[in-house]
């Protein structure tokens, strides 16, 4: 299978990319890379490879590039000319650490939607204090939903669980702020009848104070609550671990008891570390699209081209158009 | 001035409460309180006092009562019975650690709201790592929100901490998923126009991730995502302390580094505990009605009585009035 990756999009690209895409190829025998880059900048990295093609791009999506016209206009950036490999069947996926916007425009428009999809979403895989993770989506393809995208979130989620993160009926959660079936919004009351309807194993409402207790394999959610839901959790732990370093820099006493967890706590940040489980997949596109983080490095790249490749190998877009064109979502 | 307090709500009354009830007594000298519970359960803890009456009550709201029916059945509930002294002008303010539903219930019932304000909205003061602290609304009166009543809860928000919280043009923020104006849903990116006009410091968007880190002195937002984003920073951290429980349980090493921090780590779990600026006020009604938290100890009651007792000092209620009755919103 051919993946295309975005050798310029991230904080540490072309680099880590490059490095990344490296390692998956050792990895992985079964893939070849085409990589869209400037040349002169991503050469002092690349090793030439019998399954890597590069394909020289002269520009590139910046951080602060407003999406939509950014895609329009700079007809050869890296993100746009590997859209476009899949867009022509010249790549069965693609992953970039770009511009998240960017990314979900090119995705909208140049790769397109399955047919039946209504709205793609944005759908990280999450961390839970047992390791075990879980998928949330939408969480930021669009701000508004209806309780019908809901519904297919609900599927998208489901059949990627299950194929590629290997989860046997994977129990789907509407995450919302009780869990009585009357509690809600308009939105969540009217998704929840709806949900229950839906070929899925659908839990009820789950709770946002127990996401990361592996409450549900598959959260569904509209992509305001579900970006402002991922952004509290950030800050929330970030707060934590400036309070600790406060605490533990306070006095000596303190050092040496920093000084005989590092390990332990360092261990603890990793497991919160999502970019073991690869990047965000866009569901609901004709072919995989992953957003890598925008810090990934090396391992995080590679862990995005796993996932690209599981989702190729496991027809998870094919999968989903089935469901969704053979009416199931009634 | 008199303020009446439920004895039966929470869950560790009437003990806790009464407590409460006679610390403050004990600190403020202008205080009568109207103590409202049945008999037999209260006589044991209380103490006789020229500033306490006791009322005695039949009734009480349970925890799972469904609130509107619990309020309007249970005529002799000590938070029913409490609530009509509040709208008969026996007491001018009130408190209850009871069923938030309920109280939330006989706030607008019974109470009444002020003239002009269409929804109250729940507002508990949140701390933030530097100890000043901030207030957030609506954290769940209702579930859905118009633009109009987003500003609404900036006014109150605002009048609430430049009188109790003693700040100064106090900032308040719309919490939304980006700083951009044009960032959010469609009720944020309506409700910012509006937030513009208003007679408060408004400061823009501010996000869920940058709360604990004083960005605002008021937040404001729709129930369901101030509920949302809340119940997210409590199961955080509470993950976050699950874990490093863990991790100091570990090994005889691990352990002995948590020995050496105990104190220090007590102090940061005593930082995030909210019940030291008192409870939740439910804003836009007549008269001060305070949520005090459920597990409400002792110290957290008085701090809720010293929140309405400062309420009515500075008569918020009469400010909010004066100002959403003067047209301002507009």
């Amino acid at each position: 299978m051919r993946i295309a990756v975005d050798a310029m999009g991230g904080d540490h690209a072309p680099k880590e990319i490059v490095e990344g895409v490296l390692k998956a190829l050792k990895q992985f025998e079964d893939i070849h890379i085409l990589l869209y880059g400037h040349e002169e900048k991503v050469k002092p990295f690349l090793q030439s490879h019998e399954r890597l093609t590069l394909i020289h791009t002269e520009e590139k999506i910046e951080a602060d590039d407003e999406p939509v016209r950014a895609i329009r206009r700079k007809k050869d950036a890296s993100m746009v000319r590997m859209s476009e490999a899949v867009k022509n069947g010249e790549a069965d996926a693609c992953v970039s650490a770009g511009n998240t916007g960017a990314l979900m425009a090119a995705g909208l428009f140049i790769v397109g939607r399955i047919e039946g999809i209504d709205r793609p979403a944005l759908a990280p895989t999450l961390p839970t204090i047992d390791g075990q993770g879980f998928v949330m989506l939408d969480l930021g393809a669009n701000s508004d939903a209806k309780p019908e995208h809901l519904v297919q979130f609900g599927i998208m989620g489901s059949i990627y669980a299950a194929k590629v993160r290997g989860i046997e009926a994977p129990r789907v959660g509407l995450l919302n702020i009780g869990t009585e079936e009357t509690k809600g919004n308009e939105l969540t009351k009217a998704a929840f009848g709806q949900l229950k309807q839906a070929p899925i194993n659908f839990i009820g409402n789950v709770e946002s104070r127990d996401l990361l207790m592996n409450v549900a394999d598959v959260v569904v959610t509209d992509g305001f609550t579900g970006n402002m839901v991922l952004k509290t959790i950030e800050g929330t732990a970030a707060s934590f671990f400036s309070m600790l370093k406060e605490v533990y820099g306070a006095s000596t006493k303190s050092k040496l008891s920093a000084y005989l967890v590092k390990d332990d706590l360092r261990g603890l940040k990793n497991k919160m570390d999502y970019t073991e489980y690869g990047g965000a997949a866009l569901f609901g596109l004709k072919a995989p699209v992953i957003k890598a983080h925008g810090s990934s490095n090396a391992n995080a790249v590679m862990n995005a081209i796993r996932q690209a490749r599981t989702m190729v190998e496991f027809d998870v877009c094919g999968t989903i158009h089935s469901t969704i064109a053979g009416g199931k979502t009634q």
